[in-house]
């Protein structure tokens, strides 16, 4: 079975030979991998949009920004082909920009029966490979994209409606990272055992027992990515690269309104594949038409052995009861609380906040929901504040962040769908409103639904409220909770992680013994905490190599963003011994 | 929460200084890390009996054979306190010594309500300690264990069958390795990640944007072990000392026929943390009577979030689909298999596999079923070999070991249930008996059930035929299968694991081409694979520190023991940020 596959490997000489992958990518390798241990900052890909390009100043063959826009417009309104990708049966078209412009984009649809089996066939020659040349490879897929960044930034700016210079930086650079974080973990695990032991036991007078032992990473099987609406590439690329990494063909299913940036990335990978001297079919798409639900099918197919997903707790759990022949990574809904017990930089905290609560218009999974304050108001560096005082002003912080047009939309980006219009329209019935949505129109694209976020009060004491908190409200809502102290706000803290999770959690306090309390809460329930956040670190924000998105602990997600465990089921290892 | 519980540790001095601990194990602990990784042979647990006890040589404070028996004996006829474990209701006995020997020892059956919550109470004292003082306490426990080897041996053999030595050796230093060797992973693990880190970002001409941040390692919860008949040691302190030293209370729930084993262990753990001044109910046990199943029960409750299982295929999948709250970890049920292509050794390899059929009477989860052997015979040194002579041959060789009576006890024990030698004697109903099953009085045990092994011949051309070896038949039964050719017992090999698992698969060989084709479908199909072994090791044995025990990608089991990905997702890292 194999032989057939592996011929062309060895007789075909490659494009991209395995040594000059491997020498080009080994420094950025042990870089990432002296990241991940020290956690202390690294990137290798520049945020800012004039790094890339002819007129950049350090990716030689990047796109420039108008070299972007080009490429970027000259995908729409036609048929997106990956040069021989089997199985394809028939074309889907579903995207919709949450601005307003016509994408029109067909990409193929799979023909499992034919598509599956060829992923499979590829499995043999890239494990032979071996882990350092997957390594290599992988990073080649990676320096590819990063050298399209401005391409990208525009597909993931019109699936996801992030704003331009989110898109540029979430979808680029930082998904890039996390791609690059992956591979680290996976290149460490799979070489944690060595390929090769001498194995010698002591027999007393005897001669030892003398064993030659070989081991090999193996891939589980094929590996079934499925991508989220808001964030294409950040999502996707940690279990894409792990899974890639360690062995495993990728099969990406993208989310049927945010095709294109996966379908670029496939193709690149595809490219890089080939070049190497590898099937291209370890890394292949699966579109569908918006509704279908192929991912149900695919998910229990007995070929698929991981599962990589983002989205709705309702499906996530699904996955886990039905996809049992699968290891499944899930990243699912959570209710994220910010406890607002004390401060010494009062504007920080209120600035930050408002920040917060605006970027992407709260479409973020890191976003807070529940604002806790004691109704008996708060220390601060400007005197006590009352519980009014609090929210009155961080509703006027958020007003005046956003009171520049402009501004503005550069922060909120676009409304993904029209559920979160919904949910943002009928707000001022869960409570009374502190700050009231405003919608505002799009200088560039008329089609664009832009709102502010909405801030609605919410009182412990009243029945009913906590029905109201205590669900994932996603989008541009949050609810500023009376709650009768630290202590109580600690207690709800508790409760709402274990029972709904959290992908973070926040905090404002000059008081250690708050400090201590908050910081056992999210120890015992397991969720990730950032204190005392005032300046341009935001609660919602992780940065790769150092920063662990969500716990893997709590119900919002099964797996963190990235550690070993991220990685080390994705494989496993096949020892071969025998007399020496 | 976490304050009454963290009292007692910083008030009262515990007898067991943490620095202590760590000072007296942290060279084998660096050792047993060396070790994982260079998969050389090590072992710090001597495997000769003399070697414990006041005459021994090594070991001080350990018990000599006499005084290892004694004990055992103590423990008969009485019941098996465990000082403070709250919330036992009623007492449970239920063990039937395979030998017959009359064991008589009640041991507390647990109040879940109760003892639950007083376990997840001694979480967080627990989570403080850190990696380093949980592996030394880890360390400890397993060296009193060690201490305490004759008194286990006892324990083991007269609950699994084993024979002395062998449950000397395997319940003993084999299983100690065992757990060291996890501990070591989860020490691995844990230090993975700082526990803190000094995070700078450059802003340009701005100034950097630093934060202070904290990682800390947490358990998931409590850990439950469901404890196996044949091996309740070595296929327990795996999973026993990874929850355990990643921060997890173990709930202990042996089989009911083999409690003795896990019921002292559990007694030494809980000594041991008490000394160490943490909260004993780290480890506590829950045992039942036979055939009350509380395993059912304790596996869905919310407080288990591990489960780790050793047992028949039915129960591990129910397991699997049903404990979803719980990271599941299953060894269940496969079929082993030995291809015969060819060899340079018919007498060694003859000798190896008779041993390999014979020990422990074939009731390891790693003993050869299927012996495929080409219909045409096979080359050899001493000239071409027909299969009949094969089968002919090793039915000689297995007769031959097994002639005298005393080797033969030493080698067999006795057969752990009666299921067993049911199948044994419908064993004859399945073929043509190639070697017929031998009944044999114990000297100093009337009660056992001893049989020498049964080889049955089958034919792959012969209708129903599959039916009969794609099945594990449990216990002394072989199958000779004739087969094609080599290719042929290829095919046979893959679809045999692909379907039914296998912990392990022989095979000898003196062609590269079968070799490779071999080595090829083990890859494929994730299957450990031992090559024309014709000495003193054996297929059904490996070594802790060098070998991993399964695969973990094969139904057979879903974890490896021991490698990273059995023990990263047992605890999952909690990080703290905050402005620097």
């Amino acid at each position: 079975m194999t032989a057939p596959v592996t011929t062309p490997v060895t007789t075909a000489p490659a494009a991209l030979a395995a040594e000059a992958l491997i020498e080009r990518h080994r420094p950025a390798l042990d870089r990432a991998l002296e990241a991940i241990r020290s956690r202390e900052y690294w990137s290798p890909h520049p945020e800012h949009p004039k790094a890339y390009g002819e007129g950049g100043n350090g990716t030689p063959g990047s796109l420039s920004a108008e070299q972007g826009q080009a490429a970027f417009d000259a995908l729409r309104g036609s048929r997106f082909e990956l040069d021989g990708q089997p199985g394809t049966g028939g074309w889907a078209s579903s995207e919709v920009s949450p601005y307003g412009l016509e994408m029109g984009i067909e990409y193929p649809r799979p023909d499992l029966d034919v598509l599956l089996p060829a992923m499979r066939e590829a499995m043999p020659a890239w494990r032979e490979a071996g882990p350092q040349v997957r390594a290599a490879v992988c990073l080649e897929i990676l320096a590819r994209i990063s050298a399209r960044t401005h391409e990208f930034a525009h597909a993931v700016m019109h699936t996801s409606g992030q704003a331009f210079m989110m898109a540029f930086q979430a979808g680029g650079p930082h998904a890039q990272d996390r791609g690059m974080e992956a591979v680290a973990y996976a290149y460490a695990e799979q070489t944690r055992t060595p390929e090769a032991a001498a194995w010698s036991k002591p027999q007393g007078k005897r001669d030892p027992l003398d064993l030659s032992k070989h081991f090999t990473a193996v891939g589980r099987g094929v590996s079934l990515l499925i991508g989220c609406n808001t964030f294409p590439t950040w999502n996707s690329y940690p279990g894409l690269f792990a899974s890639l990494a360690t062995g495993n063909p990728v099969l990406v299913k993208p989310h049927p309104r945010a095709v294109l940036p996966l379908a670029l990335t496939v193709r690149i990978a595809r490219d890089v594949l080939a070049e190497a001297g590898f099937d291209p079919n370890l890394v292949a798409l699966a579109a569908e038409r918006d509704g279908e639900g192929i991912a149900k099918e695919l998910a229990v197919r007995p070929e698929i052995r991981i599962i990589d997903y983002t989205g709705s707790t309702a499906f996530g759990d699904w996955l886990e009861a039905h996809a049992r022949q699968a290891r499944v990574f899930t990243e699912k809904a959570g209710v994220n609380t910010v406890i607002i017990d004390s401060t010494d930089d009062y504007k920080g905290m209120l600035g930050n906040l408002a920040f917060s609560l605006s970027l992407y218009s709260g479409q973020m999974c890191t976003t807070p929901q529940n604002l806790l304050i004691p109704r008996g108001g708060i220390a601060t560096d400007v005197g006590e504040k009352s519980y009014d005082e609090v929210v009155g002003d961080l509703a006027t912080a958020v007003g005046k962040l956003l009171g520049d047009d402009a501004r503005a939309h550069a922060l909120l980006g676009a409304l993904v769908n029209p559920q979160v219009r919904e949910r943002v329209e009928s707000a001022p019935a869960l409570g009374e409103v502190a700050l009231a949505a405003r919608s505002l129109d799009h200088p560039d694209f008329p089609g664009a639904t832009v709102r502010t976020p909405v801030i609605v009060k919410l009182e412990t004491a009243e029945p009913g409220a906590e029905a109201v908190w205590s669900e994932e409200c996603f989008g541009p809502v949050s609810f500023a909770v009376a709650v009768g102290s630290t202590s109580d706000a600690v207690a709800l803290l508790r409760r709402t992680i274990r029972d709904k999770g959290a992908m973070t959690v926040g905090a404002y306090t000059t008081s250690p013994d708050a400090e201590r309390m908050i910081e056992d809460a999210c120890l015992d329930e397991c969720a990730q905490l950032s204190l005392n956040l005032t300046g341009g670190v935001y609660v919602n924000q992780t940065a790769a190599f150092s920063d662990f998105h969500g716990s893997g602990g709590n119900p919002a997600a099964n797996a963190a963003l990235c550690d070993t465990a991220f990685v080390a089921d994705r494989f496993r290892t096949v020892e071969v011994r025998r007399p020496a």
